[in-house]
């Protein structure tokens, strides 16, 4: 931590300064220089709480931070990769893994319309390879007269589809008072991009243990987005999985702008998983194959892609969804990419299907 | 609604486009041009929900809306500016209006940190003119190791400084789960540009009938902004007044861009009260006076100003808190740019105060 | 400046780091902290030259720089207020200073398209209060089949106006080759923003001497801009005019979004004299007048604003333009804005003109 | 073409706005709805010119453009890809061609440093597979101070490192006065991003029929980018090879945000080639690659690399310069990704080099 005096600082308020950086109990050093003093800050081991109280004592200019606000979820925190397994806990799903050497996609419809839909999707995409079932239930929709989901019967259709097919499945969720329901149909929890920053729900799928996809907001910096995820492991889950899925920029050729170099940055910064959201960012199917070979490119973890198997009749989103044969042949192309850089795509675990019944 | 084809579009695509407009139930106008056709729609009282399915349709390359996605919260919808009173739910307040001739001003500080910050607070911010006291109970906060506000504890000593001095409350809610205790104390709730998009929350808040300061989300358009007080208003509660608090661009000279434009616009768009928050969009006191005067003078129909008897101290956001001084000076120079302008300071109501036994 | 070094840095590279420190004539404060060692840098008078040197060295992570990287523009250069004359040079203009109390009204036409026009629009506005006149010979247009200006053409009717009228002209530049003929007639040279970071345009007209109206780029931070100013001022003129008029964000709703926070943080890091355009930034004649209003009331110099006589048949961005009577309108607004923060308008000086024929 | 009237207006403005559509020589469609009227215009062959007379007329509310206001950069205008050849004009080089299968590799220093400096890093970027030589020699600098580049001595240089490697070169011009010397030199001639909305320039350029590397702005839209080739193709230069290299946006963890949605869409739009720049987007060293990687993958025509043989004493930028051995490796990972999507990297024409004496 810096502190930067103003050029007409006295004397002795440098002094009230340096004395109030030892009352937190931290070592002061000044710095004095042609212009201005500068104060650095020793002995802290992770961010000074009280910063805000020496910034605003008077002849304080600006305080700079150089160590990082989050802790559990930096790669100075643990080094090695981490693993989140999905699909453990409720009995019909074939495991699946994010954030190891494989490249996991997991993929859907937008939106859970119907029971012959939601199957039609599953099974199309567990066919060309993905190894998770992404499918919404509760949507965030921008007006209030667009369709806003099954609820608990499209949850009741993720489930079964997850028995069909062996497929994990991640839903989103939009507040607490939904998540025993949630938790009793989804192997993941999404927090969409609209609810990064809901920190009550932040908590509540913390404690809730239940392995957590965490979409950056659009609005949000990757400080922002691992703030976030600090969160929910500081309530006890370390299985969160993050999504880069596009910020909002001037640029006004796509819905949003996705900022693949988040990708490598966030490894560098981070030791959870990250995948990318080409469908989002995109908001055209003809433009979702490559940005998907370009995240995996980046070297993403995974891939979470929207699935219709009539897009031009779905109920939400359909102008960004990729047919089954499009899907396919994108799973090809990303194979491609993902063995030029060495990884394997993540295939299905080759467990026998538990019956439906056994849950 | 115009829905503008390929150029290869051929004759059969276009008339499968016509058709599907008229099972809609609406009209369609094919408009033959030298490179492409366009089709203009009529005969819609609103947005066309299953839009989506036409942009789908084979040989359709752009669908271009024309109508407001929005209702209720419209200018067209109701003509006349709404005002919304606040405070005659509990009783000891003197009710404020916000929305009319007036420009009412709310003031108080970032985060309740205790019986004698508030009370101070209070008292001060009324003496200088202010209507209606803010504070925050439970804040959002980007690192969970911030301070994340008294809770509980925090409403019941804001219900007290109302007793105390009658000023209406506003304050942040954050969850559903909360709002029972909230509307028990609050004469108002804020929903923070973080929840902006929170529908559940929206759509509760809206199910209280309360009055709801809704902050514009730093990533959001007007139009998302209207749309998210459609959410509200769509649940029977008309008591909305809309807050701009700065967007957040490549600037980084403040906390965020303070987007005037929006004033003016908004009261184009829509007959609900528009006010500003000049501090958040700022970030340091010694900018907040100016951004306030700038937006009484665009039109804001009133302010919402952090203020705090020893920023220095403040537990939240001190470096943009103003002292009670700088506040009342800052109450001087808006009432000189409102009387510019026609308009007055809004008053505190002339009411013999209800006993604070009375709730 | 502050060397922060990465976690794993050696005690070598500390060393390494300070004798490069030592070697560029600087002195080096190394403080080790519990996971990281910082460095200070003291002894500069201003901006490390070659800092960049330092931050590649091994063990680097970041460099931090705690002075501004200008210098001339700065408040701390030159405490006081400039205050830029303009129209000394050319006979037939009443000089206009910017930069003083007073508060100066430039106007006129996006473009000069005839003689008819330019004349026309010059009469009302300097009726109407105008101190300068401003008008557009050559056009940046983002199409090349846009109209482009008349040119040279344009340029003589401009000073036939401020014969006609005593308003001294403001014009844009856009490339050093035509300086001399826009030397020859205006008064003042604008900058647009699309040429705010063309460096050879920069110094070409700091080398002229003349007045130079500096518009941000929209893409520009405040620094960025006055960095700019620097080029011009580093050239031995002085006599600089910052101008904000709006910068590109995710929002739509207005072409740009002023960023009137950037005017009082002007006032503050320089002692330049900065305007407003209202006209650009909004887009849209309708809510040019509020925007105008809260840039006075943010503390701006000065605005300039767009003035047709028949916006209905202007040749360019006629959307924006105020009529004659809509700019006296705004005239008077303005005045009571200005007075409410005890500034008047600035008046045109009370010279009897010199007849055409002396230049 | 779309016009949409206001809710109100008469039927009188509607028919005085088919009246003006029918002057300039279009039809017009009145199409009256519940609320409003639409009247679409068609007979156009492109853009209209006078559009903005009909938006201003009384009545009308907006106006919806349908046609690209772009026409030789189209690929409606042109369906093939565009090959752009460089490096036949001046002597010494073996021609590299832009926009083919290959996906071509230009790589460089910065800035042209010294003899040694250039030759060193030209020969390492030729022995690792680039077919281009970039180098700066007039460098866009923000801030005055900072090194503005050799001049026309690096342009010697740069001509001297193209004798002896074969490699073309591409080197930035900043204004039409140095545009001779740098014919003289440069194979291909760069406008930086800073310079992409500079007219006057991009019309010198345009007449020099010299290939031509456009820079994206950092605040352009795809639209600008190709409303600024259109001023090149315009001039009859069909040369023009597009560049992506970053836009400013809120998020501040890289210098630039890469926007790789660019290359797909602009693939879609025009038959011009597109390059990414990774180097400037990231500006820091170790995530280069992983860009480069996803540019490739995304479908860019070629890369354009910073490369230094000891960046931690470049003049400029070192932060972001590969090390020889690091662009090797980088070349090794972008064949194998290309190679994923069928493409091969451009390779050297196998020319032997003409003597440095026959030019």
């Amino acid at each position: 931590m810096l502190i930067v005096m103003e050029a007409h600082a006295t004397a002795e308020q440098i002094d009230q300064v340096c004395r109030a950086v030892a009352e937190l109990g931290y070592t002061a050093h000044a710095m004095p220089g042609p212009t201005r003093t500068a104060i650095g800050i020793t002995g802290n081991n992770g961010p000074i709480g009280d910063a805000d109280r020496i910034e605003r004592l008077p002849g304080v200019r600006e305080l700079i931070s150089v160590t990082a606000p989050y802790k559990l979820v930096s790669r100075e925190f643990r080094e090695a990769d981490t693993l989140v397994q999905i699909g453990s806990e409720l009995g019909a799903a074939q495991p699946a893994t994010l954030g190891g050497a494989a490249v996991a996609i997991i993929a859907g419809p937008c939106t859970v319309e119907s029971r012959e839909q939601v199957l039609a999707v599953a099974h199309a995409v567990k066919d060309a390879g993905a190894v998770m079932l992404r499918g919404g239930a509760y949507k965030p929709r921008t007006s209030p007269y667009a369709f806003q989901g099954l609820g608990f019967e499209g949850l009741r259709l993720l489930a079964e589809a997850r028995d069909a097919t062996g497929l994990p499945v991640v839903t989103e969720i939009m507040d607490a008072e939904t998540l025993p329901m949630v938790l009793s149909c989804a192997d993941m929890l999404q927090i969409g991009a609209r609810n990064m920053q809901n920190y009550p729900l932040l908590k509540a799928v913390g404690r809730s243990g239940r392995p957590v996809l965490l979409k950056r907001g659009f609005a949000a910096t990757v400080k922002d987005l691992l703030l976030a995820a600090e969160y929910i492991m500081s309530e006890g889950n370390p299985n969160v999985v993050l999504c880069e899925r596009g910020i909002r920029t001037f640029d006004d050729s796509a819905r949003f702008t996705l900022d693949l170099h988040a990708v490598p940055l966030i490894k560098q910064l981070s030791h959870l998983p990250i995948i990318v959201d080409p469908s989002h960012a995109s908001g055209r199917a003809d433009r979702v194959v490559p940005l998907a070979r370009a995240a995996v490119a980046a070297g993403a973890d995974g891939l979470i892609v929207e699935v219709h198997h009539a897009p031009a009749f779905a109920a939400c989103d359909g102008e960004q969804a990729l047919t089954p044969p499009s899907f396919a042949a994108m799973m090809a192309q990303v194979e491609r990419i993902a063995a030029a850089i060495d990884r394997p795509l993540a295939q299905p675990a080759n467990l026998t299907l538990a019956s439906p019944s056994a849950w």
